[in-house]
């Protein structure tokens, strides 16, 4: 495994800290600085003690005002696996995945709480699908990192929210529970790629917000491509070939055709209110 | 520190599994399992390169569709931190950190793009909102445990959307930008408590949804105010004094007020279109 520091340089195109050794004596730390997305397992099941041991670890994450508006759907019936499967068909990498779950986000609960306590429930407003939607993104993250602390590879599905009636249906969600994103996890194969990303002098501000210029993003877009250059160029039926293609110009195509246009409604469908 | 099986026992009530000794053997997993909120911290600073790094491994997590929606901004200018504390008086223990940072939901950098390549931006509905902030809450998560596992002692702060309007004023946050939440860490005093959480039979579902019960909500309280009762109630001018105060009747109590029932209009003058 790199080290942090060679890990962060690659990843953002230069890390301007040396790293203090006792962190890189973190074999999580040293993992997260060089970890990545896995999509191809080896054939071999998951104990569910291990599963269910992971998911009691990411509950454990923070979570806003202490309320737990997120819960963890393990999907084990085969049938409905294969329908997920079917759903997301469109990433051919899922019914390959050995394990599957769902992340949700959960507000009701905390509205059967108000009924039980006899008190009113007084939020009714963008908030509550607000905090239940981040809830659900922290305990991702949590269940993400330890997987990959006891060796596994992992890919978070957010094409899930595609298809976000259907999910809701098969699983049986009631009213103010909703699919955030699902993770398809395993055995990896072998290791798995640094992604690399935006320089941090875009992302990372101090005290001021700090816009991020073209320049950036160019420079970014090359230095992805000097690693990883995109194998196919998206939509070339509606906008040509590219002789710079990159993650810009791939991420401009992506969102130039609208997707989850009635996620907005299916969120309302569940009962809440949006303004 | 507790053991992994001891920290889930203790925490859900129970955890029905032993668990993998080779788990056993990661600090990490140690760590996580016995993690809690920290919010008292000893006077020392944290070395901004230790600081950096860890946003940069936070910056390594997960994020959807590789858009990146979201960033990390360090507060560092003393008249800056002083407003934040003004703003969020309300937790004593927020000016007591040493140090703070804020967490940005970004989809300006999605747009901008669009700007430079002169591709139609056609997703401005909720999803836009909805990405940069569970991808906040990822970069959230992901700094937390790093800074766990680095020695900090750290404390999430949902309270800064409570004068989102002020905190973006402040921080310079252009369109499209929004904070979601803040985070106060340092060197912790002790260690952190381990705060119970709801029984995983509510919150760990298999195959299909199960609806939390009364009965373990009730079983939740009684468990919690066994080991941390409630040393205060909540609005008693309103609510009176219960006997049997605990979670459910504290957490009931915090939603009978309304609270940010102006973000959506936040966040609809952000630019974003919440529908």
């Amino acid at each position: 495994m790199r080290s942090i520091k060679e890990a962060l340089d690659h990843r953002y195109g230069d890390f301007p800290h040396p790293v203090d050794p006792q962190l890189e004596g973190s074999s999580f730390l040293r993992g997260l600085a060089s970890r990545g997305a896995c999509r191809r397992f080896r054939d071999e099941p998951v104990p569910r003690a291990l599963i269910d041991t992971l998911a009691a670890l990411a509950l454990a994450a923070p979570t806003k005002s202490d309320l737990q508006q997120r819960d963890i759907l393990i999907i084990e019936d085969a049938a409905i696996r294969e329908r997920i499967d079917t759903l997301l068909a469109a990433q051919d990498w899922i019914p390959k995945a050995p394990h599957f779950l769902v992340f949700l986000g959960n507000n009701r609960r905390q509205r059967q709480v108000h009924d039980w306590t006899g008190i009113p429930f007084a939020n009714d407003h963008l908030d509550a699908f607000f905090n239940a939607s981040v809830d659900a993104g922290i305990v991702l993250t949590s269940f993400v990192l330890a997987a990959e602390a006891a060796g596994l590879g992992c890919c978070p599905v957010s094409v899930i929210r595609n298809h976000a009636q259907e999910v809701s249906d098969l699983l049986g969600l009631p009213g103010h529970v909703f699919p955030v994103a699902g993770l398809g996890f395993g055995w990896p194969q072998g290791p798995s790629y640094i992604s690399l990303r935006l320089p941090l002098e875009a992302t990372l501000h101090r005290d001021r917000y700090r816009d991020c210029t073209r320049e950036m993003v160019t420079a970014y877009d090359r230095r992805r491509n000097d690693v990883f250059p995109y194998r196919q160029q998206r939509n070339v039926a509606r906008f040509g070939k590219s002789d710079s293609y990159g993650w810009s110009e791939e991420k401009a195509r992506q969102y130039a055709e609208p997707e989850r246009a009635d996620f907005g409604g299916f969120v309302n469908a569940r009962g809440f209110n949006l303004s």
